[in-house]
Order: structure tokens, then C-alpha cells, then sequence
């Protein structure tokens, strides 16, 4: 609860990276639309009037939050491009870098992938955010196109599902837990190229 | 917006599945905790006393909503478990099977992923929903003892991937869509079990 003792000037010693790392922890508990600045205020033990010396809305924390995972996916994409000419490792390049962003930064992943566009800042993020699939789905098309991967298995709903198995990572993953992130890396892209299976030879 | 003909006893022509259906697009696009009883009325045109007669809580809607897709996904399971001894192929219909009931009720199970335990009545949902994965965790183990599988990757994480591959189907399905839930239930075991690089037999 906040006390009358971090009031006006008083700023407990919060560095901003704390305040929006335990914002988007609320966020993510209870709802992004459902937390008020209020509500954010007590969690941090400062006065209503204090969090405003802090942060100046829930939006801004959400551009910051979001825009730092968003800057790391765009890295991935861009060094899985400038890496390679084949399309097959530039997939695996980016298969196992998105999944490292994703161990690397779960609650702002999450922040982002949850983000339901009813505000005009929220559809600019997800535009964003949209940028990333396509570059990723039009990895997919042109490995299936020069013959390396399975035809039978449409590109877009593959591209899909293969984010949507990466993604899934951020609902469980926790960074101080038995996995690195460079294990989980090296799991999701031999799982999505070969499959579970024993191979027959 | 509510006029005073629906108030009172007024019931305009909803049947209880139609409350219900629109009710979970309110959850999935506003958010369960930031959706109110009074906001749900104005959706459905009806005054905020009036829709009282058709569901007594938020809190009901989620338990029916949820309650369809858990018992969807239960009967998927203890048809999987029936129809085979071999933990692969029990593997493959369970992977079918969710795929299925996630193509058919894609809002109803977006709700149940996207619960975050806030109250008692969410905690049991989310019980029963631990009760699936368990299920699947469980086949995979098995079919990795048997040895029909890869024993370079996890059983735990190889399971919560491909629940998270299938799961992800309910953030873009749609059911008119140019996929019907047959469709997907063929490439996603596919996917899961052979991976998508085309063999070089």
C-alpha cells in the first residue's frame, strides 16, 4: 500500500527498467486493460501522484515493453537474412533466434502477443508485430519454392504453426529454470525441420 | 444500446448458447477481467436488469464456455487412450483430435488458454486443463520409453511444444475460413511427427 511517506517528490529508488519490468508483470497477472494506473501505483508501493514521476501512462510502458522485443525479433530476422542466401538456414537461423528472444524476454513476448488492438497505439504494435510473420512466412514460401521443404503442407498454415510453437514458449518459460536459452534453441528448429520420430535408419 | 422495451421482463430473442457465444467474443476482445455485466448488456441490447435473466455471472459464461472445451478435449483424449496400445498412434489421434475440437471451438478454448487464475472458479478450470496436458505429456513419455521417438529431446518440452503448435490455431482459425478442422487435424501430426524438410530418400 502506498504511504503518505512516498508522496509528492518522494521516488522510492525504482530505476525505470523495474518499473516497467513489474508494470508488464501486472499486466500479464491480470490484463493489461483491466490494470489502472492505480492499480500499478500500490503494486509499486508509490502514491498515485508518485507513479507519475515515474511513467506518464500504461501506454507508455506498453510502447517500451513491446518495442524492446520487437527491436530484438527485427535483429533476428535481419542477421537470419544477411547470414545466408539459403533459404533452409535462414529458416533455422531464424527459428532459433526467435525462440532465444523469446527466453530472453518472456513477459514482454507475452505483453506482445496478447495485445488485442483496441487502441490505435496497440494496432501500430501489432503492425509491427505482423512484419516479423510475414518475413517469416515468406521465408517458408521461398524454401518450399526452390524444393527443400515437404509441398503437402501449405506454407502459410506451416509458418503459422511453427510461430505458434515458438510463441508458446513465453507461457511456460521461466529464465531462472532448468532450460537455457540456447537449449531450447537448439531443440525448436530440429523439431520443426525433422519432426519427433526415430528415423527408420 | 439498451432502450427501455428489452428492461423488466423483456427477453429479446436470445437463446442461452447465443449469450453465451457472444459473451466469450466480448472476453476474447476486451479481456475476461476488464469485460463488466453492464458492458456485456449493452453488446447484447439488453438493459442491464434484463440480462440477468439470461445468465446470472460473468463467472457462469466462463465455467460453460470452458466447460464445453474441456469435455471436447476430455473426450478426445479417452478416445485416443481407448483406440490404440501404441503410444505413437495414440499420439497421432490425440494430436488429430485436439487440432479438431480447436478448429471447432476456437473462441471457446482461446478463453480457456488465456485464463490467468485470479479466482477460485478460474484455479479449477485451470485444473481440469492440466489434466489434458498431463495426458499428453504422459503418451509422450511413453511412446519415448518404447523408443518410437527422439530421446535428444525432452519429453516435457517436446509435449508443451506441440500443445503449443496446436494451441496457437485458435489465434487465427476461422471456422469459414479456406481450412476445414480436418485439414489442419492432417498436417499437424504430420508436422509434429516428420517435421517439414522434404526427405532426401
Amino acid at each position: 500500500m502506498p504511504s503518505s511517506t512516498t508522496a509528492g517528490r518522494g521516488r522510492p529508488g525504482y530505476a525505470r527498467e523495474d518499473v516497467i519490468r513489474i508494470a508488464v508483470e501486472e499486466f500479464n497477472a491480470r490484463g493489461y486493460e483491466a490494470t489502472s494506473m492505480g492499480a500499478l501505483a500500490e503494486r509499486l508501493g508509490l502514491s498515485k501522484s508518485a507513479i507519475y514521476h515515474h511513467i506518464a501512462s500504461k501506454e507508455e510502458i506498453l510502447v517500451e515493453a513491446t518495442g524492446k522485443a520487437l527491436e530484438e525479433l527485427r535483429a533476428v530476422v535481419d542477421g537470419a537474412l544477411e547470414a545466408s542466401d539459403d533459404p533452409v538456414e535462414q529458416l533455422r537461423l531464424l527459428i532459433a533466434g526467435t525462440t532465444r528472444v523469446l527466453c530472453e524476454y518472456p513477459a514482454y513476448v507475452r505483453l506482445l502477443l496478447r495485445l488485442r488492438g483496441n487502441t490505435d497505439v496497440e494496432l501500430a504494435i501489432m503492425e509491427r508485430r505482423r512484419g516479423i510473420t510475414r518475413a517469416l512466412v515468406d521465408v517458408v514460401e521461398r524454401a518450399q519454392a526452390e524444393g527443400s521443404l515437404r509441398t503437402d503442407l501449405e506454407a502459410g498454415v506451416v509458418a503459422r504453426l511453427i510461430f505458434g510453437m515458438i510463441n508458446s514458449i513465453v507461457e511456460w518459460y521461466k529464465p531462472e529454470g532448468q532450460y537455457a536459452p540456447a537449449d531450447l534453441a537448439a531443440i525448436t528448429p530440429e523439431m520443426v525441420f525433422t519432426g519427433i520420430v526415430r528415423s527408420r535408419s
